[in-house]
């Protein structure tokens, strides 16, 4: 099943992902284990000294990690996620790309780049899901 | 300076966080290397297939380690995060408990202990901060 | 079955650890979810500058995670391990004491703190385990 | 000073770290952020269900990851490490591929793929260092 997963069916899918919506993320692409995301910065995505908040951040790259692993058909829940903070971002949003290091029947890790709008990495995330055995459906 | 830091000089502190405003996580208590913050649950928690999402989780603990680090006085970044996701929560709101593992001059670690109203831990933090020469002020 | 499983039956499966037994590392106690493990200090596990190595901390904790993961019964196997490096080792041996923070069908989890002979916590690990149907005899 | 350290410097170096010797690791390479290191596996590498064991693979994605951030010349610590376990290794010997994140002037990240012989990733290695102000020397 996994190939016939289109980007659009990922999109509409987690369009009913209401705390990614509530944040402002937007699913930009999934398809074939990768995903990418994007988040516009605004004011409410600022901590108590004006840094991007990391949760922000966290928020985005979990988006596209569960894109990504979403595209592989099964349905998946996040079992450990970390992320390194390396530099605060310039400009006005952050894009998220996530990528496949391995899909077995029940585990699969992704890592995920942050870039900012001058293409620097500013954060890097790794996620492990657990897959159930049905497949997600619209 | 760090014994003289007050639970409301802290709280006032983190009302300038304005994510975690958004989100709606409200900061009970920082005091003495430790902090404890509460999200009350809404629809907007909620990720694509009705649970509370990830990030939002993420962010309470996030929160609350933060609080913990900055009632020791120095401004301080998270450099690296982690999360386990043990179980789905029950009810409708969360707690975090943010406890001192090690402060050191540049480096802190806490551990955060999310749980739910039936009591259980639904998930695990893990924070690693690097300390400031500054300290915050109001 | 998993409460009938004893420290010395745990012992015996563990001495065939052959990494365990050749860094030196002795398990002396493991029951209930948890487990205490210890490392008496040579000069061959020191790194280049003199510190101890900190692939023998982990290889410490990771053998205290996987005595407690299997006092439970199961054959498990770690799926991701993380460790922070707090402060240098006083003294001339590590314990490593491992507790359960979850233990369901499948996954379970566990954090590991090690102390020197100074009594400080030196490393903190966590340990996430896939436990299998099969349960392991000696 | 960063780009005037050989890998033969490195290795010479790395050759007083004890416990990589012990273990068996052998550092192939490593020069610009960059390091490889090799295991030829033996039956002391083995945990008690007979794969390798997760310290021995630990311990040699450590090795490269250190390797790596020496090659930039300031002396670092390992803070936190982390490791997904992801396949079992096939084969008889195991390759640690150290790729740079990001190389602060304090804190400094790393990837590390490792390989078995079939090429396939069995496990998967991030490092975080601390960078202190002094260079090494040989």
């Amino acid at each position: 099943m996994g190939d016939k997963i289109t980007s659009d069916a990922l999109k509409t899918f987690f369009r009913r992902d209401l705390f990614a919506e509530f944040v402002g993320i937007e699913l930009l692409d999934a398809e074939g284990g990768r995903a990418k995301a994007r988040l516009r910065l605004k004011d409410h995505h600022r901590n108590s000294i004006g840094l991007i908040q990391g949760g922000a951040i966290f928020t985005l790259a979990d988006l596209a990690f569960a894109a990504a692993v979403h595209s592989r058909g099964q349905i998946a829940v996040a079992i450990h996620c970390s992320i390194s903070y390396l530099k605060a971002a310039k400009g006005d949003l952050i894009l998220a790309e996530a990528d496949e290091v391995s899909c077995g029947p029940k585990i699969a890790v992704y890592t995920v780049r942050i870039t900012d709008t001058s293409g620097e990495v500013i954060s890097l995330f790794e996620g492990m899901a657990y897959r159930k055995k049905e497949s997600w459906k619209l």
